[in-house]
């Protein structure tokens, strides 16, 4: 008899539900459900761009929406589906993200005390608001404890869970104080789904603690409580009562609650695989393994890799997280990315576009792609940073900015266009060669998420930049594939789910195409490749010291031998 | 009985006639008449952005519709106006752009041999192909005759006369070899309407000569032989067919030809004053003297100040040209300028402005002007080089291209716009304090041109950033005016016109208002000016060698503490 596994997939503006056969990885049927609140889902602060909160409520309302709905699909579309028939749910989130809880592990925004209150809400991933506090824990690591710093790529990132914490101290210290616990969202949905939120009851994450808060099993757990207090007294306090033990997603968070069981049309009682981040999750659906790296393109980036636990594995500078099975059991996981991808392109289409490539912002995109793609490489002339949100690996600094060189008074929209798809390759060239030059080799490049699913134009860019094939994963929804793998392998086989994550992966996930680079294309990029680096440095390392005059000039001879050869 | 002046102005994209009242300066007719050929009667070539060429034939049009237009509206505004009595022509020009004539002074463009051949066109003054060829002359004389680069910043340009000879030269050889003479177009018009153009009766003008071919009466004219032989062994020959004598603009180039009189409907034998360049004339409509600094805003920039010739100045280096008698007789004509100023707004606005600030360019910019001027200093968060062109002072160098920084996910487009506003008036800063470092005090600012006239916003900026009071012409049309000036000083007193510049100006020119710098302002913009003199150095000369890591954490910093303030 069939059975399936149920994907939940919270994303920064929406959740999605995706049901699998677990026969063979075919996706019966999915829904996604933006959040309700604000525009897509997210607070903003018009004084401070550095803010983004979010309600947990959300998230609930958009599960319950999405997963009835998929239902109902899977349904509507085969008449053999049967509900009754699957047997997990895995969870996958944005992070760190994480919200100040009660004693009963009640959302801190939901308390009559703090309603509306931004900070007593959802710290979304991409708030950056905790820049100075992230500052002062690279500082004390440094002095104090090194060994902290030495698996998270030197610097701890206002995105990150103590900053947040820090940063909600300083600022309001009424909701710092009325917090109980700090509950990462991947930790509490699956605590919602298996009826106890009490915040000691809460399986914990590896994938979040390792990756964002200084989780390690090396020394005990979290940061130990005299570092923590010397950061700030309150801190120490706190520490009780958060966790002391964190898990991989293979391993079980709970059993689906009579309650939410009739809330979303499923059996009670079975298996809730303990969540983890999203990009770790689309990993995992993307088909990870050793030597390969997954690219999950979207508004931002993240890279994914896996090492062998057994084998050395040298401590990375700038890459965000090496931890041990935050991805798959007996590997560390390693994590990288980029703060802006998608979120870059979209700026640029929603404020410096004109009509005259379209009047919605899908025809623009059409259009601008289609004259970018006429262009050769270094024909326009131009050269951008991606950095409008900061830059995440492998110079872990939010407080960088975006820049872009070489118009002329003839540069147009798509030239533009074409430079910012170019900038965010060559972060991602950047990436490769941090992780190889520590002895990691990238043998093979899958890419998944929405940028590769849609967008082939910047995929060629990519190989052509990186001199890589770059292959698609055969999902377009890799992160709840990969959460639905993790429900299949906590449901276990004798409930028709799977022993390992390497089995499920071997049924469930595979390649859609590949585009090859082309030689001539990559022998420019190279040369490019070495003025954005330049930048790169200059910009954005303080060590970096040296001459910049020869960028411009560079740029405008590679045009003019670009623009001769037509 | 009154008396009048006919001011001409042949601008990059039209001519305007203006009639002048001399006894108050009074403006009593103007007619502006749009070169007829491509569009805005500029030929370009799309494989190529730094061509930039034009027909001598639209000049003729153009002045032909626009006198007559002219006198039109004279005759409709005021019935008391007679034509007979415009005494004197003066006429102003782009420059450096030279054309190539035969033995005849015929435009070599207007033979049946060369017709349509751009190279055998005017070159504009905007035209930058001649890179290669400026960087050669700068180095030949810096070997071998190194007080021609004294007087002219130290750095000959891709703009100049003969960069643009030996690029003709070079790229098209039949062309040059056609050519007995070249010609710039405001010693051309003037030959024109005086009905001799043969190449050895053209009168030619200091300013031009000056500025653009290095000529000095301290070397006795033109580069020696020798020099241009090395060169190009061509170079030589070519000499003896130019000129050896050129004079200032209050002297006469001839007298209106009767097929030019009655074409125009103005009595024949009237006094043509030698032309010069529309800079400089616009300098002496909006009333230069010993410490004025006056700016002719545009689509491109120059300053121009004039200091006694009986004082002794230094070389300033990377100011356009010091030259004897170029601007008033018996002063140092002092030209500086940026390359493109209007130009990179319009080109903004035409690429990167999306429709909800406006369908029409117009409604565009007044759009981005109201929401730009709600900001303060440093809000955006921006920093920008106004090299879209190159940089004409003090770097002479048009390998050299635009730059933006500072970029979030939210920056938009008024701010990108205020910024390149920004950026041109730190461009204009950089200048003033360059002149000033050399001695030449700038004790008041005059601003006119098309800018000055419709851009108060513009104007603020500029005060707040320099922290000097900007003051704007009473007219809106002083290169015009200028050379109206100029037409009543050839004429002479006998005529009704006058003895001196000096009493013309006093008569004809004024300011008409003043705008102050705000001190607040001017303090926070005085740190913004520091991080952009780290980004002009750094990219634009290659002496300059540092770190570039707190520009953009100085700019955010500076961001954020000027959004909290409101």
């Amino acid at each position: 008899m069939k059975t399936y596994s149920l994907g939940l997939d919270f994303g920064t503006n929406s959740c999605r539900s995706l049901i699998v056969d677990l026969d063979n990885g075919q996706e019966l049927a999915s829904q996604v459900v933006p959040y309700p609140s604000w525009q897509d889902g997210v607070f903003l602060d018009s004084k401070d761009p550095n803010v983004a909160r979010q309600e947990a409520e959300d998230y609930l309302f958009s599960m319950r929406e999405s997963v009835r709905g998929a239902i109902d699909r899977a349904n509507d579309d085969d008449s053999s589906f049967d509900r009754t028939r699957i047997i997990g749910i895995g969870i996958d989130a944005t992070g760190s993200s994480p919200m100040p809880v009660n004693e009963e592990g009640l959302p801190l925004s939901q308390t009559p005390e703090f309603k509306g209150n931004p900070d007593a809400m959802v710290w979304l991933w991409k708030d950056h608001s905790s820049f100075a506090e992230a500052a002062q824990i690279t500082e004390l690591a440094e002095k104090e404890r090194p060994r902290y710093l030495a698996k998270i790529g030197g610097i701890y990132s206002s995105e990150w869970f103590w900053s947040k914490i820090l940063h909600c101290k300083n600022v309001s210290p009424e909701v710092f104080k009325a917090a109980h616990s700090f509950v990462e969202i991947c930790d509490y949905i699956p605590a919602v789904l298996a009826g106890n939120t009490k915040p000691d009851s809460i399986v914990r994450s590896i994938c979040a603690a390792g990756h964002k808060a200084l989780y390690s099993e090396t020394w005990g757990g979290l940061p130990d409580k005299e570092f923590l207090s010397d950061l700030n007294s309150d801190l120490g306090g706190l520490s009780d009562r958060l966790y002391t033990k964190a898990v991989s997603s293979d391993q079980l968070a709970g059993c689906l609650c009579r309650e939410w069981g009739e809330e979303l049309g499923l059996n009670p009682g079975i298996a809730i695989a303990v969540g983890a981040f999203d990009a770790h999750m689309g990993a995992v659906g993307a088909g990870v393994k050793e030597g390969t790296l997954v690219k999950i393109l979207g508004t931002s980036t993240c890279d994914i890799m896996v090492f062998p636990r057994n084998k050395k594995l040298a401590d990375i500078p700038g890459v965000c997280g090496i931890v041990d099975g935050s991805v798959l059991p007996g590997f560390f996981g390693i994590e990288a990315g980029q703060s802006a991808v998608g979120d870059i392109f979209f700026w640029f289409v929603h404020h410096l576009v004109p009509d005259s490539y379209g009047r919605t912002v899908e025809n623009k995109f059409k259009n601008l792609e289609k004259e970018a793609s006429l262009q050769k490489p270094g024909e326009h002339g131009l050269l951008a940073l991606d950095w409008n949100n900061g830059n995440r690996t492998i110079l872990v600094d939010v407080r960088l900015s975006g820049l872009i060189l070489g118009q002329t008074l003839h540069t147009s929209a798509h030239e533009i266009y074409r430079a910012l798809i170019e900038a965010t390759a060559f972060g991602a060239l950047t990436i490769i060669n941090r992780i190889e030059e520590y002895g990691v080799a990238v043998n093979e490049i899958i890419n998944c998420g929405g940028l590769a699913a849609k967008n082939p134009f910047l995929l060629q860019i990519y190989a052509d930049i990186t001199g890589r094939p770059m292959k698609v994963s055969q999902s377009d929804q890799t992160c709840a594939l990969g959460a639905a793998i993790f429900g299949a392998v906590a449901a276990g086989p004798e409930q028709g789910g799977f022993k390992t994550v390497e089995e499920a992966q071997k049924a469930m996930t595979g390649i859609r195409e590949v585009y090859q680079p082309d030689k001539n294309n990559h022998f420019v990029y190279k040369d490019i490749f070495k003025l954005y680096r330049q930048l790169h440095d200059a910009f954005g390392t303080s060590s970096w010291s040296g001459s910049l005059s020869f960028v411009m000039k560079d740029l405008i001879a590679l045009r003019e031998t670009q623009r001769q050869e037509d």
